[in-house]
């Protein structure tokens, strides 16, 4: 059967009309790709996270019939993007709540006190550490001979000479023709009088960089500029920082430009193997998404891109791929090897992010196909590379991963650990942005929650994120509301079970929610819920296991990702994702990715320590291991099957 | 008065037509910039070389009276572009000989037997210098082991490891990020084998550029591959040589895409300092010229453009910062300061040429504003840096530069030839392609000329290039149809005085010529040619009494440049060009700037040798020399004023 073509429209709310051709059979979803149009689909189309509900204007699909659409909502036209194939010309209306890419994302971003404190303890650290200001770039300020027909010297060899004279020798001194372009006006414009950026080089060398007219330094608006940025699989953050001071000059997030292809690095994979797909997901995570950002934040700073003579990236080893166009496909086919743990440093231009094209470009080092320059960087910033006591980083993204240890040793795995703490899987779950339901607590006599909603006051909650869902799964367990297995237990004004049997919690009732629609927490959403938590004690005490450690030898635990920044450890406690320790040896280190990026990017010393702390890391591929499954199982309960192991003392 | 916006529609022989909007009061060659159309204006629009003929078919335009155009011409149409401002919508038919920059220069190619013989014997010159082969790259064969679930080492350093027992340490190999992104993939296409190529940094440390799989070296197809540019004012040349044996792989040329912003320097120059002019100037010689030759010369040699590992680039000063996108302004401003004369080693990716991002990018060093690197390098192609007896260089381009010397001393000079040797500034003048005059006789007694055309058998004469207006000027004084002041004596068949008094001689008649009209000399062009020679002359004599020499102390005189391959050296000698000495003294070296790029690419040491050559060589500015202008008046006449110096023994 030859496919037949029709015109599929997207009426997006507060965005423009899109229009693709489409072929009969494709998808709603295949076609917002085609418009690049970044319909949220978390469960990469497999129609079990229902977050792709599009409403239908004119045409018709074929559609599956889902519990994620009510009967009320199929009648108006709702259906899901992903599951519904196009057999005629197409209107949909795309609610502005479908598109994640575009909300504003609530990262870790030094908006709040809590972490600019954790920012600035972190500032003392790498002070103390003697890893501030060691980042090669200098200034130097020379006085020209002004030249005249006797003295018709070139104005880059009358430079150099005079660079020489404080700095370096004629011929260890290197212009960069970003430098040179500017040279003619700028000498002209101060009287032959400037300041150069130089950077010493590995082998003593020096790289002129930039120039400014006159003596900058006497200015007071920064001249050395860098940028750290932290690429999670989710989210982008962005730190842009003076160098001279070590001070933030603006921060900036967004949500990656991957997202339409995938809530997870294995969905982005396949995508990239795909015709032309390395090559999308290249560009969706640069041009379209940390491009935009860095001029964002240099606009913030009212400093030009190509002002940024530093940069570090931090992020997950398929982020660090396909950041840099690396093939990606071997990460997730045995024997999952990557293309690189390590890069050396690039070059601004090698990037095309309109930085410097001579920057020096660091990528934090990776250690296996899913322990990334993240986790390397983050164990730099824990500080456990250096610590005596045995510690535990666990770091909560869309992959959940670990690092045990302390100075004499690292070992470091990774668990999937699935898109539930972000609000994928989870039916009224949504990513931590305004009406999300970002902590919960019940009454256990009258079962009524009480809420605390991300926004301004009076935003009606839309959703839980994952710190909302910890907390309203540790209070229904806490209440008997839920049992062990996560299956709903009384019969209420808050609980129901559907035509299909399955039990309900009804957190928010209609009249009172964002949406008009009750905010329902499903058997189904615990049970996606409990295998990630599952997930993440389990590869705990396995690696624990190994290394013939219990539990309790775990001395302090650094928790860190954005999703962690509003968890209730005695919640997580409770409902078996932590380990039952006192809650004074937990903290919260915000996101160490980011952190430990900022670390490298002052430090030349701080990134050899890094790279260090990934080739001493030993690596533990946790889907090999035979136990692992064992712990998985039994850590799917709530809060396990050994009971013993979360004796909680309320 | 607003001005008011019409419609220019060009309607181009042999191509699509182009329309562009243009406001009242721009010319007709102002439209056809805006429409990125080459029509060639060495006068640069000041209506006075009547090149830019075109014919108009509707509308209408206000047009100066000019001697280019005939009555008959004007009735039906004929307007010169420069001197055409737009009243109305307007179409305009365009002679594809008005479009010089798409036409097939004749250019030192290696096209002939007579330049594969300079070549080759180029060739073995360098091998005797030690300058062949020492061009940083080497191949470096490794066969890895396959990695498995308990060598689950990255590829990258899987790689580096194995490198480094063969060639450096791990610390000292840099990874390119384009042979990254070729890794995964290239490694699993052969087993796990193949051959890197590698380049010693100066500071004994290796980049790995590029990989194949196995061991490319048993392989017939070159791998190291390298390109010379020559850019020229008028056109620019181009050799892709294998760097492993020296050979030339594909020659190809081009016009240099800037020459519809005039044809001298000073034009371009002038016009790169207008808005947008200098990014206008540097795109139409690296984007609309250079890249497209590179593609096809690289297709000719079925090899990629990224496989390019090493570019020189040899050009005079305004044409290498204009390359560069460096601002030129002050080059023609006193007291004449180039922004640089070396750049130090440059990268492919700076260049944006889409030769490979970390090629090595050696640009051949300027002494002064006129006197360019096509001159250090031709001065090293020439040899004269070592040789006992004293030499001149005399490389005629756009505009001519002398170099006199030996292996103790080297002075350069240029002199502003003009255009008249391309055809420029000739009524009946054009560039040396199918249809021109390049040699001619003339019979004393009955003034018929025998003439030699560029082309296939039959082709038709068109004009008259440089080598042919040098014939005939030289042949018409011997005849003595003009006299010294280039006046014409005789009247007869072939020569006339129009009505304002201007004589003229006619080489072919209407019934014989390509475009069927007379090709005539008149004494304009014969006034303008005489201050072109005199130009060259005068500058050798300021430059030799300068330096206390008379004419006699020259043992070798180099002549180079395109337009030089077909000069009759004694004719240039008895029009007073060329000084009077021994015919065997003198010796054509072809384009001696593509020549001293092919070996400042072949040998790092050869690059440090031009290097050094621009460091010691003495830069005189013509213009401000006391004598030169009398020097110049005085060789304003055929052959000169003392006409002693021009004894031929005939």
């Amino acid at each position: 059967m030859e496919a037949l073509t029709y015109t599929l429209t997207f009426k997006v709310e507060g965005a423009q009309d899109l229009t693709v051709p489409v072929v009969s059979g494709e998808s709603l979803l295949d076609g917002a790709k085609k418009a690049n149009l970044p319909i949220d689909a978390p469960c990469s189309g497999n129609g079990t996270c229902g977050k792709c509900k599009v409403k239908l204007l004119t045409g018709e699909v074929e559609s599956k019939e889902t519990r994620h659409i009510t009967p009320e909502e199929y009648r108006i036209g709702y259906r899901l993007a992903c599951s519904s194939t196009i057999n005629s010309d197409i209107t949909v209306f795309v609610p502005a709540s479908v598109l994640a890419y575009q909300s504003h994302m609530k990262v870790t971003d030094l908006s709040t006190s809590r972490e600019q404190g954790i920012f600035a303890a972190w500032q003392e650290e790498l002070r103390n550490m003697g890893f501030l200001g060691d980042h090669g770039l200098t200034l130097v300020t020379v006085q020209l001979q002004v030249p005249a027909l006797d003295d018709p010297m070139a104005d880059r060899e009358r430079l150099l000479w005079a660079l020489a004279e404080q700095i370096g020798t004629v011929e260890s001194i290197r212009f960069s023709l970003h430098a040179l372009r500017r040279l003619p006006q700028l000498l002209r414009s101060a009287d032959f009088s400037c300041t150069g950026v130089l950077r010493q080089e590995p082998d003593q060398t020096y790289t002129l960089l930039d120039l400014f007219p006159g003596n900058e330094r006497e200015n007071d608006s920064p001249v050395l500029i860098g940028l750290a940025i932290d690429i999670g699989t989710t989210s982008v953050s962005s730190l842009l920082v003076n160098l001279t001071t070590g001070d933030a000059l603006a921060v900036g997030s967004a949500g990656n430009g991957q997202i339409r292809y995938g809530a997870d690095v294995i969905s982005r994979i396949i995508e990239s193997t795909r015709p032309g797909g390395l090559e999308r997901l290249h560009k969706a995570v640069t041009d379209a998404c940390i491009e935009p950002l860095i001029k964002q934040i240099c606009h913030t700073a009212g400093l030009p891109p190509e002002r940024i003579y530093r940069v570090v990236v931090a992020a997950n080893t398929t982020m660090t791929h396909l950041f840099l166009g690396v093939p990606a496909e071997h990460l997730r086919l045995e024997p999952y090897v990557p293309a690189f743990f390590a890069t050396g440093t690039l070059r601004g231009a090698d990037l095309g992010l309109g930085v410097h094209p001579d920057a020096e470009v660091e990528i934090a080092p990776s250690i296996g196909s899913y322990v990334g320059g993240d986790i390397t960087a983050g164990a730099f910033s824990s500080m456990i590379f250096k610590k005596e006591s045995l510690s535990l980083l666990i770091d909560l993204g869309t992959n959940g991963e670990l690092v045990f240890g302390n100075g004499e040793f690292l070992m470091a795995c990774a668990c999937s650990a699935g898109p539930a703490f972000e609000g994928g899987d989870i039916s009224c779950g949504m990513r931590a942005t305004d009406g999300a339901i970002e902590a919960c607590s019940i009454d256990q006599n009258s079962m009524e929650p009480t809420l605390k909603i991300i926004g301004s006051a009076g935003q009606k909650p839309l959703g839980l994120c994952g710190s909302g869902l910890i907390d309203t799964i540790g209070e229904l367990f806490r209440c008997g509301i839920i049992n062990a297995k996560g299956r709903i237990v009384p019969e209420g004004k808050r609980t129901f079970r559907d035509e299909w049997g399955i039990g309900s919690y009804i957190l928010v009732f209609a009249d009172q929610s964002e949406s008009g629609r009750d905010i329902v927490l499903t058997e189904t959403d615990i049970d996606n819920f409990i295998r990630a938590k599952g997930a993440i004690f389990s590869a705990i005490r396995t690696m624990l296991t190994m290394l013939d450690f219990t539990m309790d030898a775990i001395e302090e635990v650094y928790v860190s990702g954005g999703i962690g920044s509003g968890i209730n450890v005695k919640n997580a406690i409770r409902i078996g994702m932590f380990p039952n320790l006192p809650l004074e040896q937990y903290h919260y280190i915000g996101n160490s990715s980011l952190s430990g990026a900022y670390g490298m990017l002052t430090s030349r010393k701080a990134t050899e320590k890094v790279l260090e702390i990934g080739r001493g890391m030993t690596y533990l591929e946790l889907s090999s291991h035979p136990s692992y499954m064992d712990e998985f199982v039994a850590a799917c309960f709530i809060p396990h099957t050994d009971g013993a192991l979360f004796n909680l003392d309320e």
